[in-house]
């Protein structure tokens, strides 16, 4: 650990590999030696268009997607897709259907409610979102554009760690809080987006990693830049895109390839969220963690402790130690600790340590 | 100039000052003492929220404006203005009506086309977007609900020296390529918009600075991502903003204000300008420049060579020299030298320089 780095628990804008930070700062002033910082150059330029390329190509061999799959890089954030998904792909005869797991599932919902185009697979809201729905409890209707999940709910620390069984109806899933962070079969999925902020990059740019035929589908009648079909035909060029986030993004997906990819990033999140859920689990009752313990998430622990002042206390106390960002989200309460991709292991186990300590002392 | 250097005379993205990248890199590692990068930080951190905060106000006053008007942070670059716009504000009784002086200037009136609710107050393409149409020319509307400019036409070179009088119809202006790049009256515009990657910092931000009683009035069918009522309500944090990008803008925005303000900014705009149009008029007509001389731009000097022949040889020579860029674009041919705020005025001079040599050379 770097003096003055600490640990940054946030749930994103989230902790980026300390590796990737440093090679962006080297180049930052000369990019590729063309004389100009990677900020100022244009999208038109070779050494910009390599970099895009191999983004692109880097997401789908870490995914391990072939040709019939496109990455496009949007803008707006994973809520904009809330909105674009059922344009270009839902109507009244064919509904999106949505699971709803968590907060932004139900926000997602919401956007295909207000344009008269969605319904609800499944909810686990009435148990406040503790759990992932399961299979058996998923309405798949035949007729549905496709059936909408949020893979991994960020607020109530929830993930699936299973795919969906949706009888031929197209697959789709937002995966802002944990997409590249384990090996998925992820050809079972027909479009997969997320908002790079989280696991992979800075804010402003969104991932979409989806059928090229799905995404040649758009009607013509849209604006031109809420059709997939213009990102599409336009390689994520019709107009300028957010060049800096996607080589950010870029330099990310290089370094989990050379880290070791999918698999590598998979162990290391299990172990640090092991260490983390236990820490928890060996507490006597002290902390109790907000998610059920087989839909619990590998990117975000939710857990409470025994009173909102020793919670306040919590909070001041790990960020005098170095570990900011621990508190969780207002319509949950509590703490999340957020251990995405780029969390050394080092920092989940101070977490922990200072868990116990602080049960220790306050118990 | 740094050594390595280039003068950058791309449309955009575009040179930076170079003392805010400095600024930007030494600090990219820890950002106010954070102990994290700006691009790892919270958006609901108290230090992005003072960078928030701030940008909005230097930009404000930059422009002279008061409470009544808000600026907003979107997405999706001015192309996605081009629909959002008419969405929140057009209708087939109260059509957007769009003065055609550009290539921007009609991709912005065939969205509201397309949604129809657009129609054509002038158009100066029968001259080949020569020139900027003249008050007379404009066919006002009383019904429509807003006059739509492009202020500076990028592509061909010409920028407004004039704000139109629309008889209390809003007037709307895409200020891309010359937002802050001289002082103005903006009181008199009702909804002002500018994707930043040419005068204000990298491609991932548009600014909107705009009346907010109009900005309150996006209808309530609209998904929450489109409308601009949104962007007020939530001071742009409805969901991540594009942190880094509107940190650089906030930098470049304050180096702005302490280089002089907007009337420094014109000074030296001026200055460039003319010494890269002189070049082009006392060239006994070996460069002839594409703009009418009453409506040629601060921003972008466009020209062309006696043969393309010559045009070709023109770029690579200037590139060996350190003059990057200069090559227009397919739709008018021949050069565009793009000299925002940032470029200083030996670039402009240098260039000038290379273009009486390379005439003296090549005539």
């Amino acid at each position: 650990m770097e003096a003055n780095r600490v640990y940054n628990f946030n749930p994103g804008p989230a902790t980026l590999p300390l590796s990737v930070l440093k090679e962006a700062q080297a180049e930052f002033l000369n990019f590729g030696d063309s004389g100009m910082s990677i900020l100022e150059i244009s999208h038109r330029a070779k050494p910009y268009a390599a970099v895009h390329a191999q983004a692109k190509a880097d997401i789908k061999e870490l995914m391990g997607l072939g040709d019939d799959y496109e990455v496009l890089f949007c803008q707006g954030g994973a809520s904009q897709q809330f909105a674009m998904i059922p344009l270009n792909f839902a109507s009244k005869d064919h509904p999106g259907s949505y699971v709803l797991s968590g907060s932004f599932a139900s926000k997602a919902y919401k956007e295909a409610e207000l344009l008269g185009v969605g319904e609800i697979a499944a909810s686990s809201k009435d148990r406040d979102f503790k759990h992932i729905p399961i299979q058996e409890e998923l309405k798949i209707n035949p007729n549905a554009a496709y059936v909408h999940l949020c893979y991994n709910n960020t607020i109530y620390g929830t993930e699936y760690h299973y795919i969906p069984e949706t009888n031929g109806v197209p697959l789709f899933a937002d995966m802002s809080s944990d997409m590249l962070s384990r090996p998925l079969d992820f050809k079972k999925f027909d479009f997969i987006y997320a908002g790079v902020q989280k696991n992979l990059g800075p804010a402003g740019v969104v991932l979409v990693v989806a059928k090229k035929e799905l995404l040649a589908k758009s009607p013509k009648t849209l604006p031109t830049m809420f059709r997939y079909s213009t990102f599409l035909e336009k390689d994520s060029l019709y107009n300028t895109p957010p060049a800096f986030c996607i080589y950010m993004v870029g330099k990310v997906a290089a370094w989990i390839k050379a880290e070791g990819g999918l698999e590598e990033m998979a162990k290391r999140n299990k172990k640090k969220a092991a260490v983390v859920y236990d820490a928890i689990d060996n507490s006597d009752g002290f902390y109790k963690g907000h998610a059920d313990k087989d839909s619990r998430s590998f990117m975000n622990v939710t857990f409470r402790l025994p009173s909102e002042e020793l919670e306040a206390k919590f909070v001041k106390e790990a960020l005098a130690q170095g570990l900011s960002g621990v508190k969780g989200h207002r319509s949950v309460g509590g703490m999340r600790a957020s251990i995405y991709n780029a969390m050394p292991y080092e920092g989940a186990e101070k977490l922990a340590q200072f868990m116990d300590n602080f049960r220790k002392e306050n118990a």
